[in-house]
């Protein structure tokens, strides 16, 4: 229950840049995904309309519950400055940064919204000087994919992977050895 | 140090399953990178050689450091089979299984060396009941490199991700605004 002491919960939205039409079709659904299922609150796809991907994930998020959402098009680097004029704080997901561990409490202690950025290979050089934190999930050659999906999993103190949705139209309930799918 | 009362760490292996070329070469060159980034000693692809990803992923292993090898080819079944007849266990990462954070405990007390199974898309149902564990990285529709990601950074305790290895050609030096890599 909210009372009036409590703070909001920051927001987290997830801005996907360098997305090209079919290359990164997959890696980007699993990005997004992954967005969804670990907590964060919608993926922005920068500079490109990829209509297709935005209404399977978009249908998936209805079908499963919870209220996120994809949206494509807007140019990154106008949506990195409306977020920061707007009080986020931007981090950004690369190998080059800071190691996880090393950085985390900085950014949990921050009770701003958060804007995570991921590359598909290669981004433009900016990003790093615009970003708040640069965070290595390890600094090793990884997929952007998991390196959100671990990021996540550690914003929200590895207490996000139990969620169940109220308003799911479909629901997995968990088993130990085979399927079990509810359909409301 | 080793001493005599240590135990042999176990050995962790990803069996990728369903590869199809061309259409999962990034996908499962994704999951190669996060199973070596994040501590895995390295993955069967089964049933499909596909020598080009072999060949990337081993490039990458080698020139960044580390023991990690990718291998291809061999039937799923036989793998798992001989896997097991050898005393080590299987885990399945499904979005249909038992919560991550129920079951973790469980499996970290085994000592046996595991093989962590990921499906591209659609798995043989035989693998439900061929492994010791079913385990959902949230029982939401997820990417199987994230839920890799996620499922060894858990496994290994949150410990992995600052690892550097001495036999690292190529290394990426942490830095807070920028690249700095360093060539031995």
């Amino acid at each position: 229950m909210r009372t009036k002491n409590s703070r909001r919960q920051p927001r987290v939205m997830v801005l996907r840049i360098g997305h090209r039409i079919p290359r990164d079709s997959r890696v980007t659904t699993h990005v997004c995904l992954t967005a969804r299922a670990l907590g964060a609150d919608g993926v922005y796809i920068a500079d490109v309309q990829d209509r297709e991907l935005v209404e399977r994930v978009n249908r998936v998020a209805q079908e499963f519950g919870g209220s996120f959402k994809v949206e494509a098009g807007k140019p990154w680097r106008s949506t990195v400055n409306e977020w920061k004029r707007g009080g986020g704080r931007i981090v950004h997901l690369t190998a080059y940064g800071l190691p996880l561990p090393k950085i985390m409490a900085t950014i949990r202690r921050s009770h701003a919204d958060k804007m995570v950025i991921v590359g598909a290979e290669k981004v433009p050089g900016e990003v790093f000087g615009l970003a708040d934190w640069n965070v290595a999930v390890t600094n090793q050659p990884i997929s952007e994919v998991s390196a959100l999906g671990v990021f996540l999993d550690w914003l929200f103190r590895h207490r996000r992977l139990e969620v169940q949705y109220p308003n799911a139209g479909i629901q997995i309930i968990p088993t130990a050895h085979g399927k079990n799918v509810v359909r409301n």
